[in-house]
């Protein structure tokens, strides 16, 4: 150390990393480069939560958690769910509760805070978070795909969210996989989305069962209302032929999307997150071999289980944050 | 200027771009930074040439128009058709001609002229050429798209070609948009170039014809051998009904297979290069519509014709040369 220069206080910089879900909103904070949370906390937003009563309560979380962490905060990431001009860090809306649109979210956070901030949509930041601390470390080019009850997604390339033009790219749930298909929240038929998310293996479940087929599982009308794709799939695992074909099917959708995807853009690798992903080793090996058999054959063909859970895009906000150092 | 300094040598900085293309191989030589061939030839290849052939011919070429040339050459962009390691500057083999196996053009052409060169494969380097000087300019993100005898394409991203983990990025002709659609060389159905290529075009005119639909244009079964992308465009721009439902029908697979690319990567724009292109108003409407139609609606569709033509891996080479100052 330089003779006369005092010691550097030891004053460790901290991250705040925010999560807003539909109806729950997670605060933590971290220290650079570390990678456990000093703080953490979730708040479920009551019926009839708006806008304003999240970002206030959300807010609040912030300060408290900060207010008992020793340190410094040097940046906030943020993860939101739903549209977000990220060159902004505008939140356009969200489609779960009203109050949202045009939210100039990130000015907010600075003017709060005094550090700088970045927003972006929960799939972008999901897939940053699974490629800086998760199933995708230290791939030059990532595509994140949540299977879940509807298909989303988010591409890293070069070690940055690649958002597209609109901020709207990774968006593998509306490519169509089958054009006389099942009908899509979009307005069109076959989109991935509609032949392959949670919901979509439910009702294609109801279906297959409304149309005279029988399943050991799922015997009686009684029960059909409440079929799942988690209950679809444990049936599945379990024997049921029927529940099998529905599943098979749903995983050689999946991997007809994957395949497309890699076709185009021949990722290094590709990460699964969502709950369709506990479906067994069944509907992984046959969304592996369907992607496979689509893919160009000198095109790598890998995907991997996400390793972070719903924490994913709590660690994407991480690794905003700390990309803003 | 500083007293005492000689004043420089106005030594013109050379670029060579070479086109290897299947039969036909293109040099030509540009000052940096203009815009206007120093020197520009193209020699065809004989029947039964091989990769040594080809090699020898074009960089007897190139040493007699740099000869000719004033200047000083500083960069060598190439663009070969055929897959190519580009991180290498390795040419893995040509689909035309024998004895390309792994050839290390790069380093052969580095080591003939002795100034560093970048190599990649053709669909990317027209790609940056539309990006560089045509078609693309200013888009942040790109996706140019040759449909021709076959159909392919290439990324630019952030100003860089964007390959992906095997080189082989753009593949956008092997997505599936027609699951139970027409053979596909590559082994699937109803891949995008088998259902909208030149070829394909003239493939389902001619089974709707031997099927028995009529067609004025192709009356007699003896032109039927002879019908091509090319004559079926031109019929159905001439009133000919049954040629009109045959190139609506590969406009709406390209505008299907482009919407998907849209939603997977929202690029600022997509640029359609290659013979089909000029099918006329009427196909150009369908391809974007559909592919609006395919996009969810907050992201943009911006569909355009290439400038440069056939020359565009050509102005890619220069491009790709230009990057290595």
């Amino acid at each position: 150390m330089t003779a006369g220069r005092r010691p550097q206080m030891n004053t460790r910089q901290l991250i705040l990393a925010l999560d807003y879900g539909g109806t729950k909103h997670t605060a933590a904070i971290i220290a650079v480069g570390e990678h456990t949370w000093l703080a953490h906390q979730r708040v479920y937003s009551p019926p009839g939560a708006d806008g304003n009563y999240d970002r206030a309560t959300a807010l609040n979380m912030a300060r408290a958690l900060l207010a008992r962490t020793e340190g410094e905060l040097v940046a906030i990431g943020v993860s939101f769910g739903g549209p977000v001009d990220a060159t902004q860090g505008i939140v356009r809306l969200s489609h779960h509760v009203p109050g949202w649109e045009n939210t100039p979210l990130r000015h907010q956070l600075h003017n709060e805070f005094d550090v700088p901030a970045s927003v972006d949509n929960d799939a972008n930041v999901a897939a940053l978070g699974e490629w800086k601390f998760g199933a995708g470390q230290g791939c030059a080019s990532l595509l994140y795909v949540t299977v879940s009850t509807g298909i989303g997604g988010g591409w890293v390339l070069s070690g940055r969210i690649f958002g597209g033009a609109d901020g709207m790219a990774g968006e593998i749930g509306h490519i169509v996989v089958r054009p006389d298909g099942m009908e899509c929240v979009c307005g069109k038929r076959g989109c991935l989305e509609a032949e392959a998310c949670g919901p979509a293996i439910a009702k294609k479940m109801r279906a297959r069962l409304q149309a005279g087929k029988t399943s050991e599982a799922f015997e009686t009308s009684e029960v059909w209302a409440s079929i799942t794709g988690e209950s679809v799939a444990r049936a599945a695992q379990s024997g049921d032929a029927l529940a099998g074909q529905v599943m098979d099917d749903a995983a050689q959708m999946l991997g007809a999307g994957l395949g497309g995807a890699i076709n185009l853009m021949n990722p290094q690798r590709i990460v699964l997150g969502g709950g369709v992903t506990k479906s067994g080793e069944r509907w992984w090996r046959i969304v592996r071999e369907t992607a496979r058999s689509h893919a160009l054959p000198q095109m790598r063909v890998e995907i991997e289980p996400a390793m972070l859970g719903d924490d994913a895009p709590l660690w994407g906000a991480v690794a905003l944050g700390e990309s803003l150092l």
